[in-house]
């Protein structure tokens, strides 16, 4: 018999409620039509490929092969990765153990991690108003109540109304922050406003999740410690080979409370095996060689550039009364139009008839916000140097059409 | 201030309800005991590291880094891979379509994804009463209703008790299925019953999740279609390269029905970003220079002589009453004393007083089956073959002492 005389009745597959739910948006399908090769992107948060550093990586794979009889086999996560990370901490202005550091297959998995250990169906969370897709993404299956709290890309998320939420509300699961290059807003939160967010998880009890995706991108010669400098004991830290490395590896880890990683082995057990996986290694050879401080370094020079030659380009051609931070870390810009154009119309506009791409405000909205309605995220990490103008140029020019 | 004046009170941190019952077994205990060098150990089902690709994957690697400018970047699940993986099915005896095929983080993933997009909370699912207790680790966040069915160590899966469950009962979840060299029990579902598994799938109209992890580790010359062959509607296939390849790569596959992998693409966006990794551009490199079907023979070939070595073993050594399969596939033989004896407190004088390890049977029970006292799962992938006969004679003797 052929698998085709056996072909069932097309019968009705009955999937999980959020799961039958589940759409592609007319965002994504933009965006597909946005990764043409004649589209300028700024619309999602890609490093920079050509500064991979692919031979430091492929004598790092030769020698992992050549030498570590264990490369390829399960094992127990990479305690020596978590020595490094501990090093690397410790550089970002945090003191941690071994012991505290989990690693996870990237900075998604991390957040998706933790959700699963804080959030109950049905649970509570904190965010900001406009907040990391992923961040929805990662709790939106266990279909929460997402309290929001109002957000400013000048100063990031507002210290006092998040407290009078605190105060208010009976205690949610956790509260989710990006205190460094913020995503989309690209604020990073002053170091009192660090002190004083580590303050308020302790004092209301509720932990905060802080996502560091960016921590180690930031310009202009400053590294404010994270909030997790503060307090160990609320402050949950996310952390990402990904901006820094290279995202294909899918390393990351996190910083918790050694009592929480028991919880976070089994579900990644679950997830996708607890084991050293072959990145895990590569990434470890190539620290162990010395490489990442000077890589790191050169990063920061390069995308610096980048960020100065994008507000150089709205200060060209944007209108006079639009508005933008200067990001001091991240690989986005934040700018806020003085009139209400509705952003996902003016994306169809800009992919079809300017060839330059970017993100809408509203697609960052959290638990109904309106706030980023007449604003568009810019990343200035990926587009090469030489065509950030000539795409803030064609941005504008579309900008004017509608 | 330092991060000790700023130490929060010791309050207590509130977890999820079920991520707060998780602890540490007994067993996890002695596994850990079990791991150390003068341990022969047949507990785990590790495959045998001598026999990784290792020259090949260094090949594949300065290859990949050298020549693909995606290598590290985020991109799309790779194309490239979805077509091999449509030529090892068919090799498989399985037609399928790129489009069904998406791709994994190792089969873990893809059973974890399968169930988060199938099961709701509370929902129920039906196994063998002895089962993979990755499968546990997956449902138990859901805390589900576990339905279990008699599964025979020579037959596999008890059809008929099946078919009179799903009379019964309301429809459940999915089925969740090993019908090639079933993990713990060793066993392979024929040619028949795996025909008869797809009819009531469709009949029923509840999908089958079949675990193929084992699928191209087949011994004496046999290749039976696996459950996908016979129904491309009802049946989701997992695959892995975990046990033909190397775990650490953490890569494997799902076969599905088209309409399935929207929701898979955003869970799995939302666990890890569903983007190609660097270990998915290693293995298409190895795959696409022909080394995989050499490589899987020359696995067959090896594992297949310890298969017969430890069987030879088991007769010459245990008890004459014990019964145990031939394994037509997969890394593990099942075996089944004829007293009652209690094999963890038996684990626990094998490692202390012989240095032998294995699973007990009891490990393996869902649904509060009890079906595995008295049994225990022997892996004879992993132990060099020579000692694989010592590793039995102490066990023997372990068993003679309790």
């Amino acid at each position: 018999m052929t698998n085709t005389e056996l072909l069932a009745p097309r019968g009705q597959l009955s999937l999980a409620d959020w799961a039958a739910r589940t759409r592609q948006s007319a965002l994504q399908q933009m965006l597909t039509a946005a990764s043409r090769p004649d589209v300028i992107s700024f619309a999602l948060g890609l490093p920079a490929a050509e500064l991979f550093p692919t031979e430091a990586f492929a004598r790092a794979a030769a020698h992992v092969l050549a030498e570590d009889p264990r490369a390829l086999q399960y094992s127990p996560p990479l305690r020596s990765l978590k020595g490094q990370v501990v090093e690397l901490m410790a550089r970002r202005g945090v003191t941690c153990r071994e012991e505290q550091v989990f690693l996870t297959a990237g900075a998604q998995q991390g957040m998706s991690l933790l959700a699963r250990v804080l959030l109950n169906h049905g649970g509570r969370v904190v965010t900001d108003e406009l907040t990391y897709t992923g961040f929805q993404q990662v709790v939106e299956p266990f279909q929460p109540e997402v309290l929001t709290v109002p957000a400013d890309p000048r100063r990031g998320m507002d210290l006092g109304a998040l407290e009078a939420l605190l105060e208010r509300e009976t205690r949610p699961a956790f509260v989710y922050a990006i205190p460094e290059g913020h995503n989309p807003l690209g604020v990073s939160m002053s170091g009192a406003d660090r002190a004083r967010l580590a303050e308020l998880a302790a004092a209301y009890q509720v932990p905060v999740v802080e996502d560091d995706a960016y921590g180690f991108l930031s310009y202009d010669g400053a590294n404010v410690p994270p909030v997790r400098a503060h307090d160990e004991r609320w402050v949950f830290y996310v952390g990402s080979f990904s901006k820094i490395l290279a995202p294909a590896l899918r390393a990351g880890w996190l910083v918790v409370p050694e009592e929480l990683t028991p919880a976070l082995s089994v579900i990644k057990e679950a997830s996708d095996i607890d084991t050293a996986t072959f990145s895990q290694r590569l990434i470890a050879a190539y620290l162990a060689a010395g490489h990442l401080p000077g890589h790191v370094e050169a990063l920061r020079r390069e995308y610096g550039a980048r960020r100065d030659l994008m507000l150089a380009a709205l200060g060209e051609h944007f209108p006079p009364d639009a508005r933008w931070n200067v990001p001091r870390a991240g690989v986005f810009v934040w700018v806020e139009l003085a009139r209400p154009v509705d952003t996902v119309r003016l994306l169809g506009v800009a992919i079809e008839t300017e060839r330059v791409a970017f993100l809408p405000g509203p697609a960052f909205s959290a638990g109904g916000s309106t706030r980023g309605g007449g604003c568009l995220r810019l990343n200035f990490s990926h587009c090469p140097p030489g065509r950030i103008e000539e795409g803030v140029a064609r941005l504008a020019h579309a900008l004017g059409t509608v």
